[in-house]
């Protein structure tokens, strides 16, 4: 069983995955996919896969073979095991859990090699909506406090197989990024009594240089302190702090911004690696008035180094001012 | 000149550099001097650096010739520049300041193909002094609260350069890392009236499953939640929460400990790329009773994908346990 280790000095929490342990010779090296090689993730391949929990798929299709247009299936080398009991431990000066959660992988098509960018619009809103039910279900599980979406594009990133797809991870905590996030915005809340998201997106409409794109229900901006160059944010204009209160034409509404930001990137900057995060309010929490679910693209195009390790703080070479012009340029040379 | 920003919601300052501004394209390649190129940090081509700021040198020797055994520079491209007032600004929500700072390159040794691992330990003690030296300097600015000191060892841990050097950046600001640890430790040392990471010597020396190697003044360590697999701290046994404070005596207690550690884990993972930082408390602070200066050597050996970016949480395959008996039978197979 995995298990979940905090730093005691920082609180930050580890998961130790034992399921993953390698030798450590393993370790440099890692499996990338080929078009040309084996895909568990394709299409006729579903027996490779564990059992799927969810899938948007043809009506006469059958659970666990072709016919799927998104299908969702535990990661077959998670990272937390979705059985056991949740148990809290000491140990001398530490605090340790067991790692219980679920890991899930979203095969978003059935296209070996398609990209998540080039998908049309109702397919990435298909995406989108897996991500809603998944969440919806996990939420029942009352050894859960929050959901995590993820997408890792490109090898850079760390995606490990070429075959499009996002993971989920089902946790037992909150993580500290979005304890960090709750707690700026309930400052700014108990101060001013209005939302930090929705004075920033009224700040970046007004201001315009660092937005990307909109439509009347999303904007993409580059946030203003941004880790990397090209680091994009996509958030709803309406303030909503949990991710699945979206309805079906809102989520419509965000396939098309998301879209548009995701092409405006490539456009860019051929193959540029990204990941993408949800951030979403805690399960079972109420509408938060504080809190404001956004999602966080970032480009992996600058190294982490040491700089980064020590400080928690970022160089960018790209101010987010530049970045927002490229951006808006690269498919439409007049803006 | 270039720009401290701050995320209004998280606090996270963010560098934008403009000096190390690129257009879109270039950012995927990066340059990795290989050995048989030219080397602006080799001996005969200090006039391809910035003038040198301190050095330990053969006494005849002259300042930027040859002759020296540790040479430290400022950055060629430096991410906050020495020059100009330390101007503080409101941008509507947001927070910015002028991008003040040093930032500087320890030239370790004048041998272009020497590993630190590979350093004999008068050399490192040597290094580990030029740190001191340096950071006792800046300490007089007082535009400057904290010192930070990193090496990167490897393109994949981010060194742009092969000839063996670290970086040291001097900052109008404390990281946010360094706010969090001292934070944590403050709120151990209200409760307990210890030093935590007195405490967590104590148990780790009597535990001894997550002890590398030790002398009397040093520990080596991987920590009980480590980011990656091989984290390892570096610590003083007795408590000093000042880097600077150490007499040369102890200084080469450190290099013995700190050496054998990454002699250790060179040994485990050829060609292991890593960073080191050095963890010290700010700036003109006093003598810290809740603080206690380290090491943090991370080596770069899991891809620090989505799930990362997200949570600030790591996964991590392999238990600091095992990392430890790894390390400790590398050299030396009866342990």
């Amino acid at each position: 069983m995995p298990e979940l280790r905090k730093d005691p000095i920082l609180g930050r929490w580890i998961i130790i995955s034992k399921e993953r342990r390698k030798r450590p010779t393993d370790f440099p090296v890692e499996d990338f996919g080929g078009s040309g090689g084996f895909c568990p993730l394709c299409p006729g391949n579903e027996v490779f896969t564990p059992p799927e929990v969810f899938s948007f798929r043809d009506e006469n299709s059958v659970k666990d073979e072709s016919g799927w247009g998104v299908r969702v299936v535990p990661n077959k080398y998670p990272a937390l095991v979705i059985e056991g009991e949740l148990i809290k431990e000491g140990e001398g000066l530490y605090d340790k859990m067991s790692g219980i959660g679920a890991h899930e992988v979203i095969i978003e098509t059935p296209n070996h090699d398609e990209n998540f960018a080039d998908f049309p619009l109702e397919h990435i809103a298909l995406v989108f909506k897996a991500y809603k039910e998944r969440i919806l279900d996990l939420e029942k599980d009352h050894r859960f406090q929050y959901v995590m979406v993820f997408k890792n594009h490109g090898r850079a990133a760390g995606a490990s197989l070429e075959h499009s797809h996002s993971q989920l991870i089902a946790l037992p905590i909150l993580p500290r990024m979005i304890v960090s996030e709750i707690s700026g915005a309930q400052s700014h809340f108990d101060y001013k009594e209005r939302c930090i998201f929705c004075d920033i997106i009224h700040q970046e409409i007004k201001l315009e240089e660092r937005v990307v794109c909109q439509n009347d229900e999303f904007i993409a901006i580059t946030p203003f302190a941004p880790r990397t160059p090209f680091e994009m944010w996509v958030l709803p204009k309406k303030h909503a702090s949990a991710y699945y209160s979206m309805d079906d034409q809102e989520i419509d509404a965000l396939a098309e911004v998301f879209s548009e930001a995701l092409r405006r990137l490539c456009a860019c900057i051929e193959n540029v690696p990204y990941n993408f995060v949800l951030h979403t309010g805690p399960l079972r929490s109420k509408a938060l008035e504080h809190y404001h679910w956004h999602f966080e693209i970032v480009p992996k195009l600058t190294s982490i180094a040491g700089f980064e390790w020590g400080s928690g703080f970022y160089i960018n070479p790209l101010p987010p001012e530049e970045a927002a012009t490229y951006l808006r340029q690269a498919l439409d040379p007049k803006k």
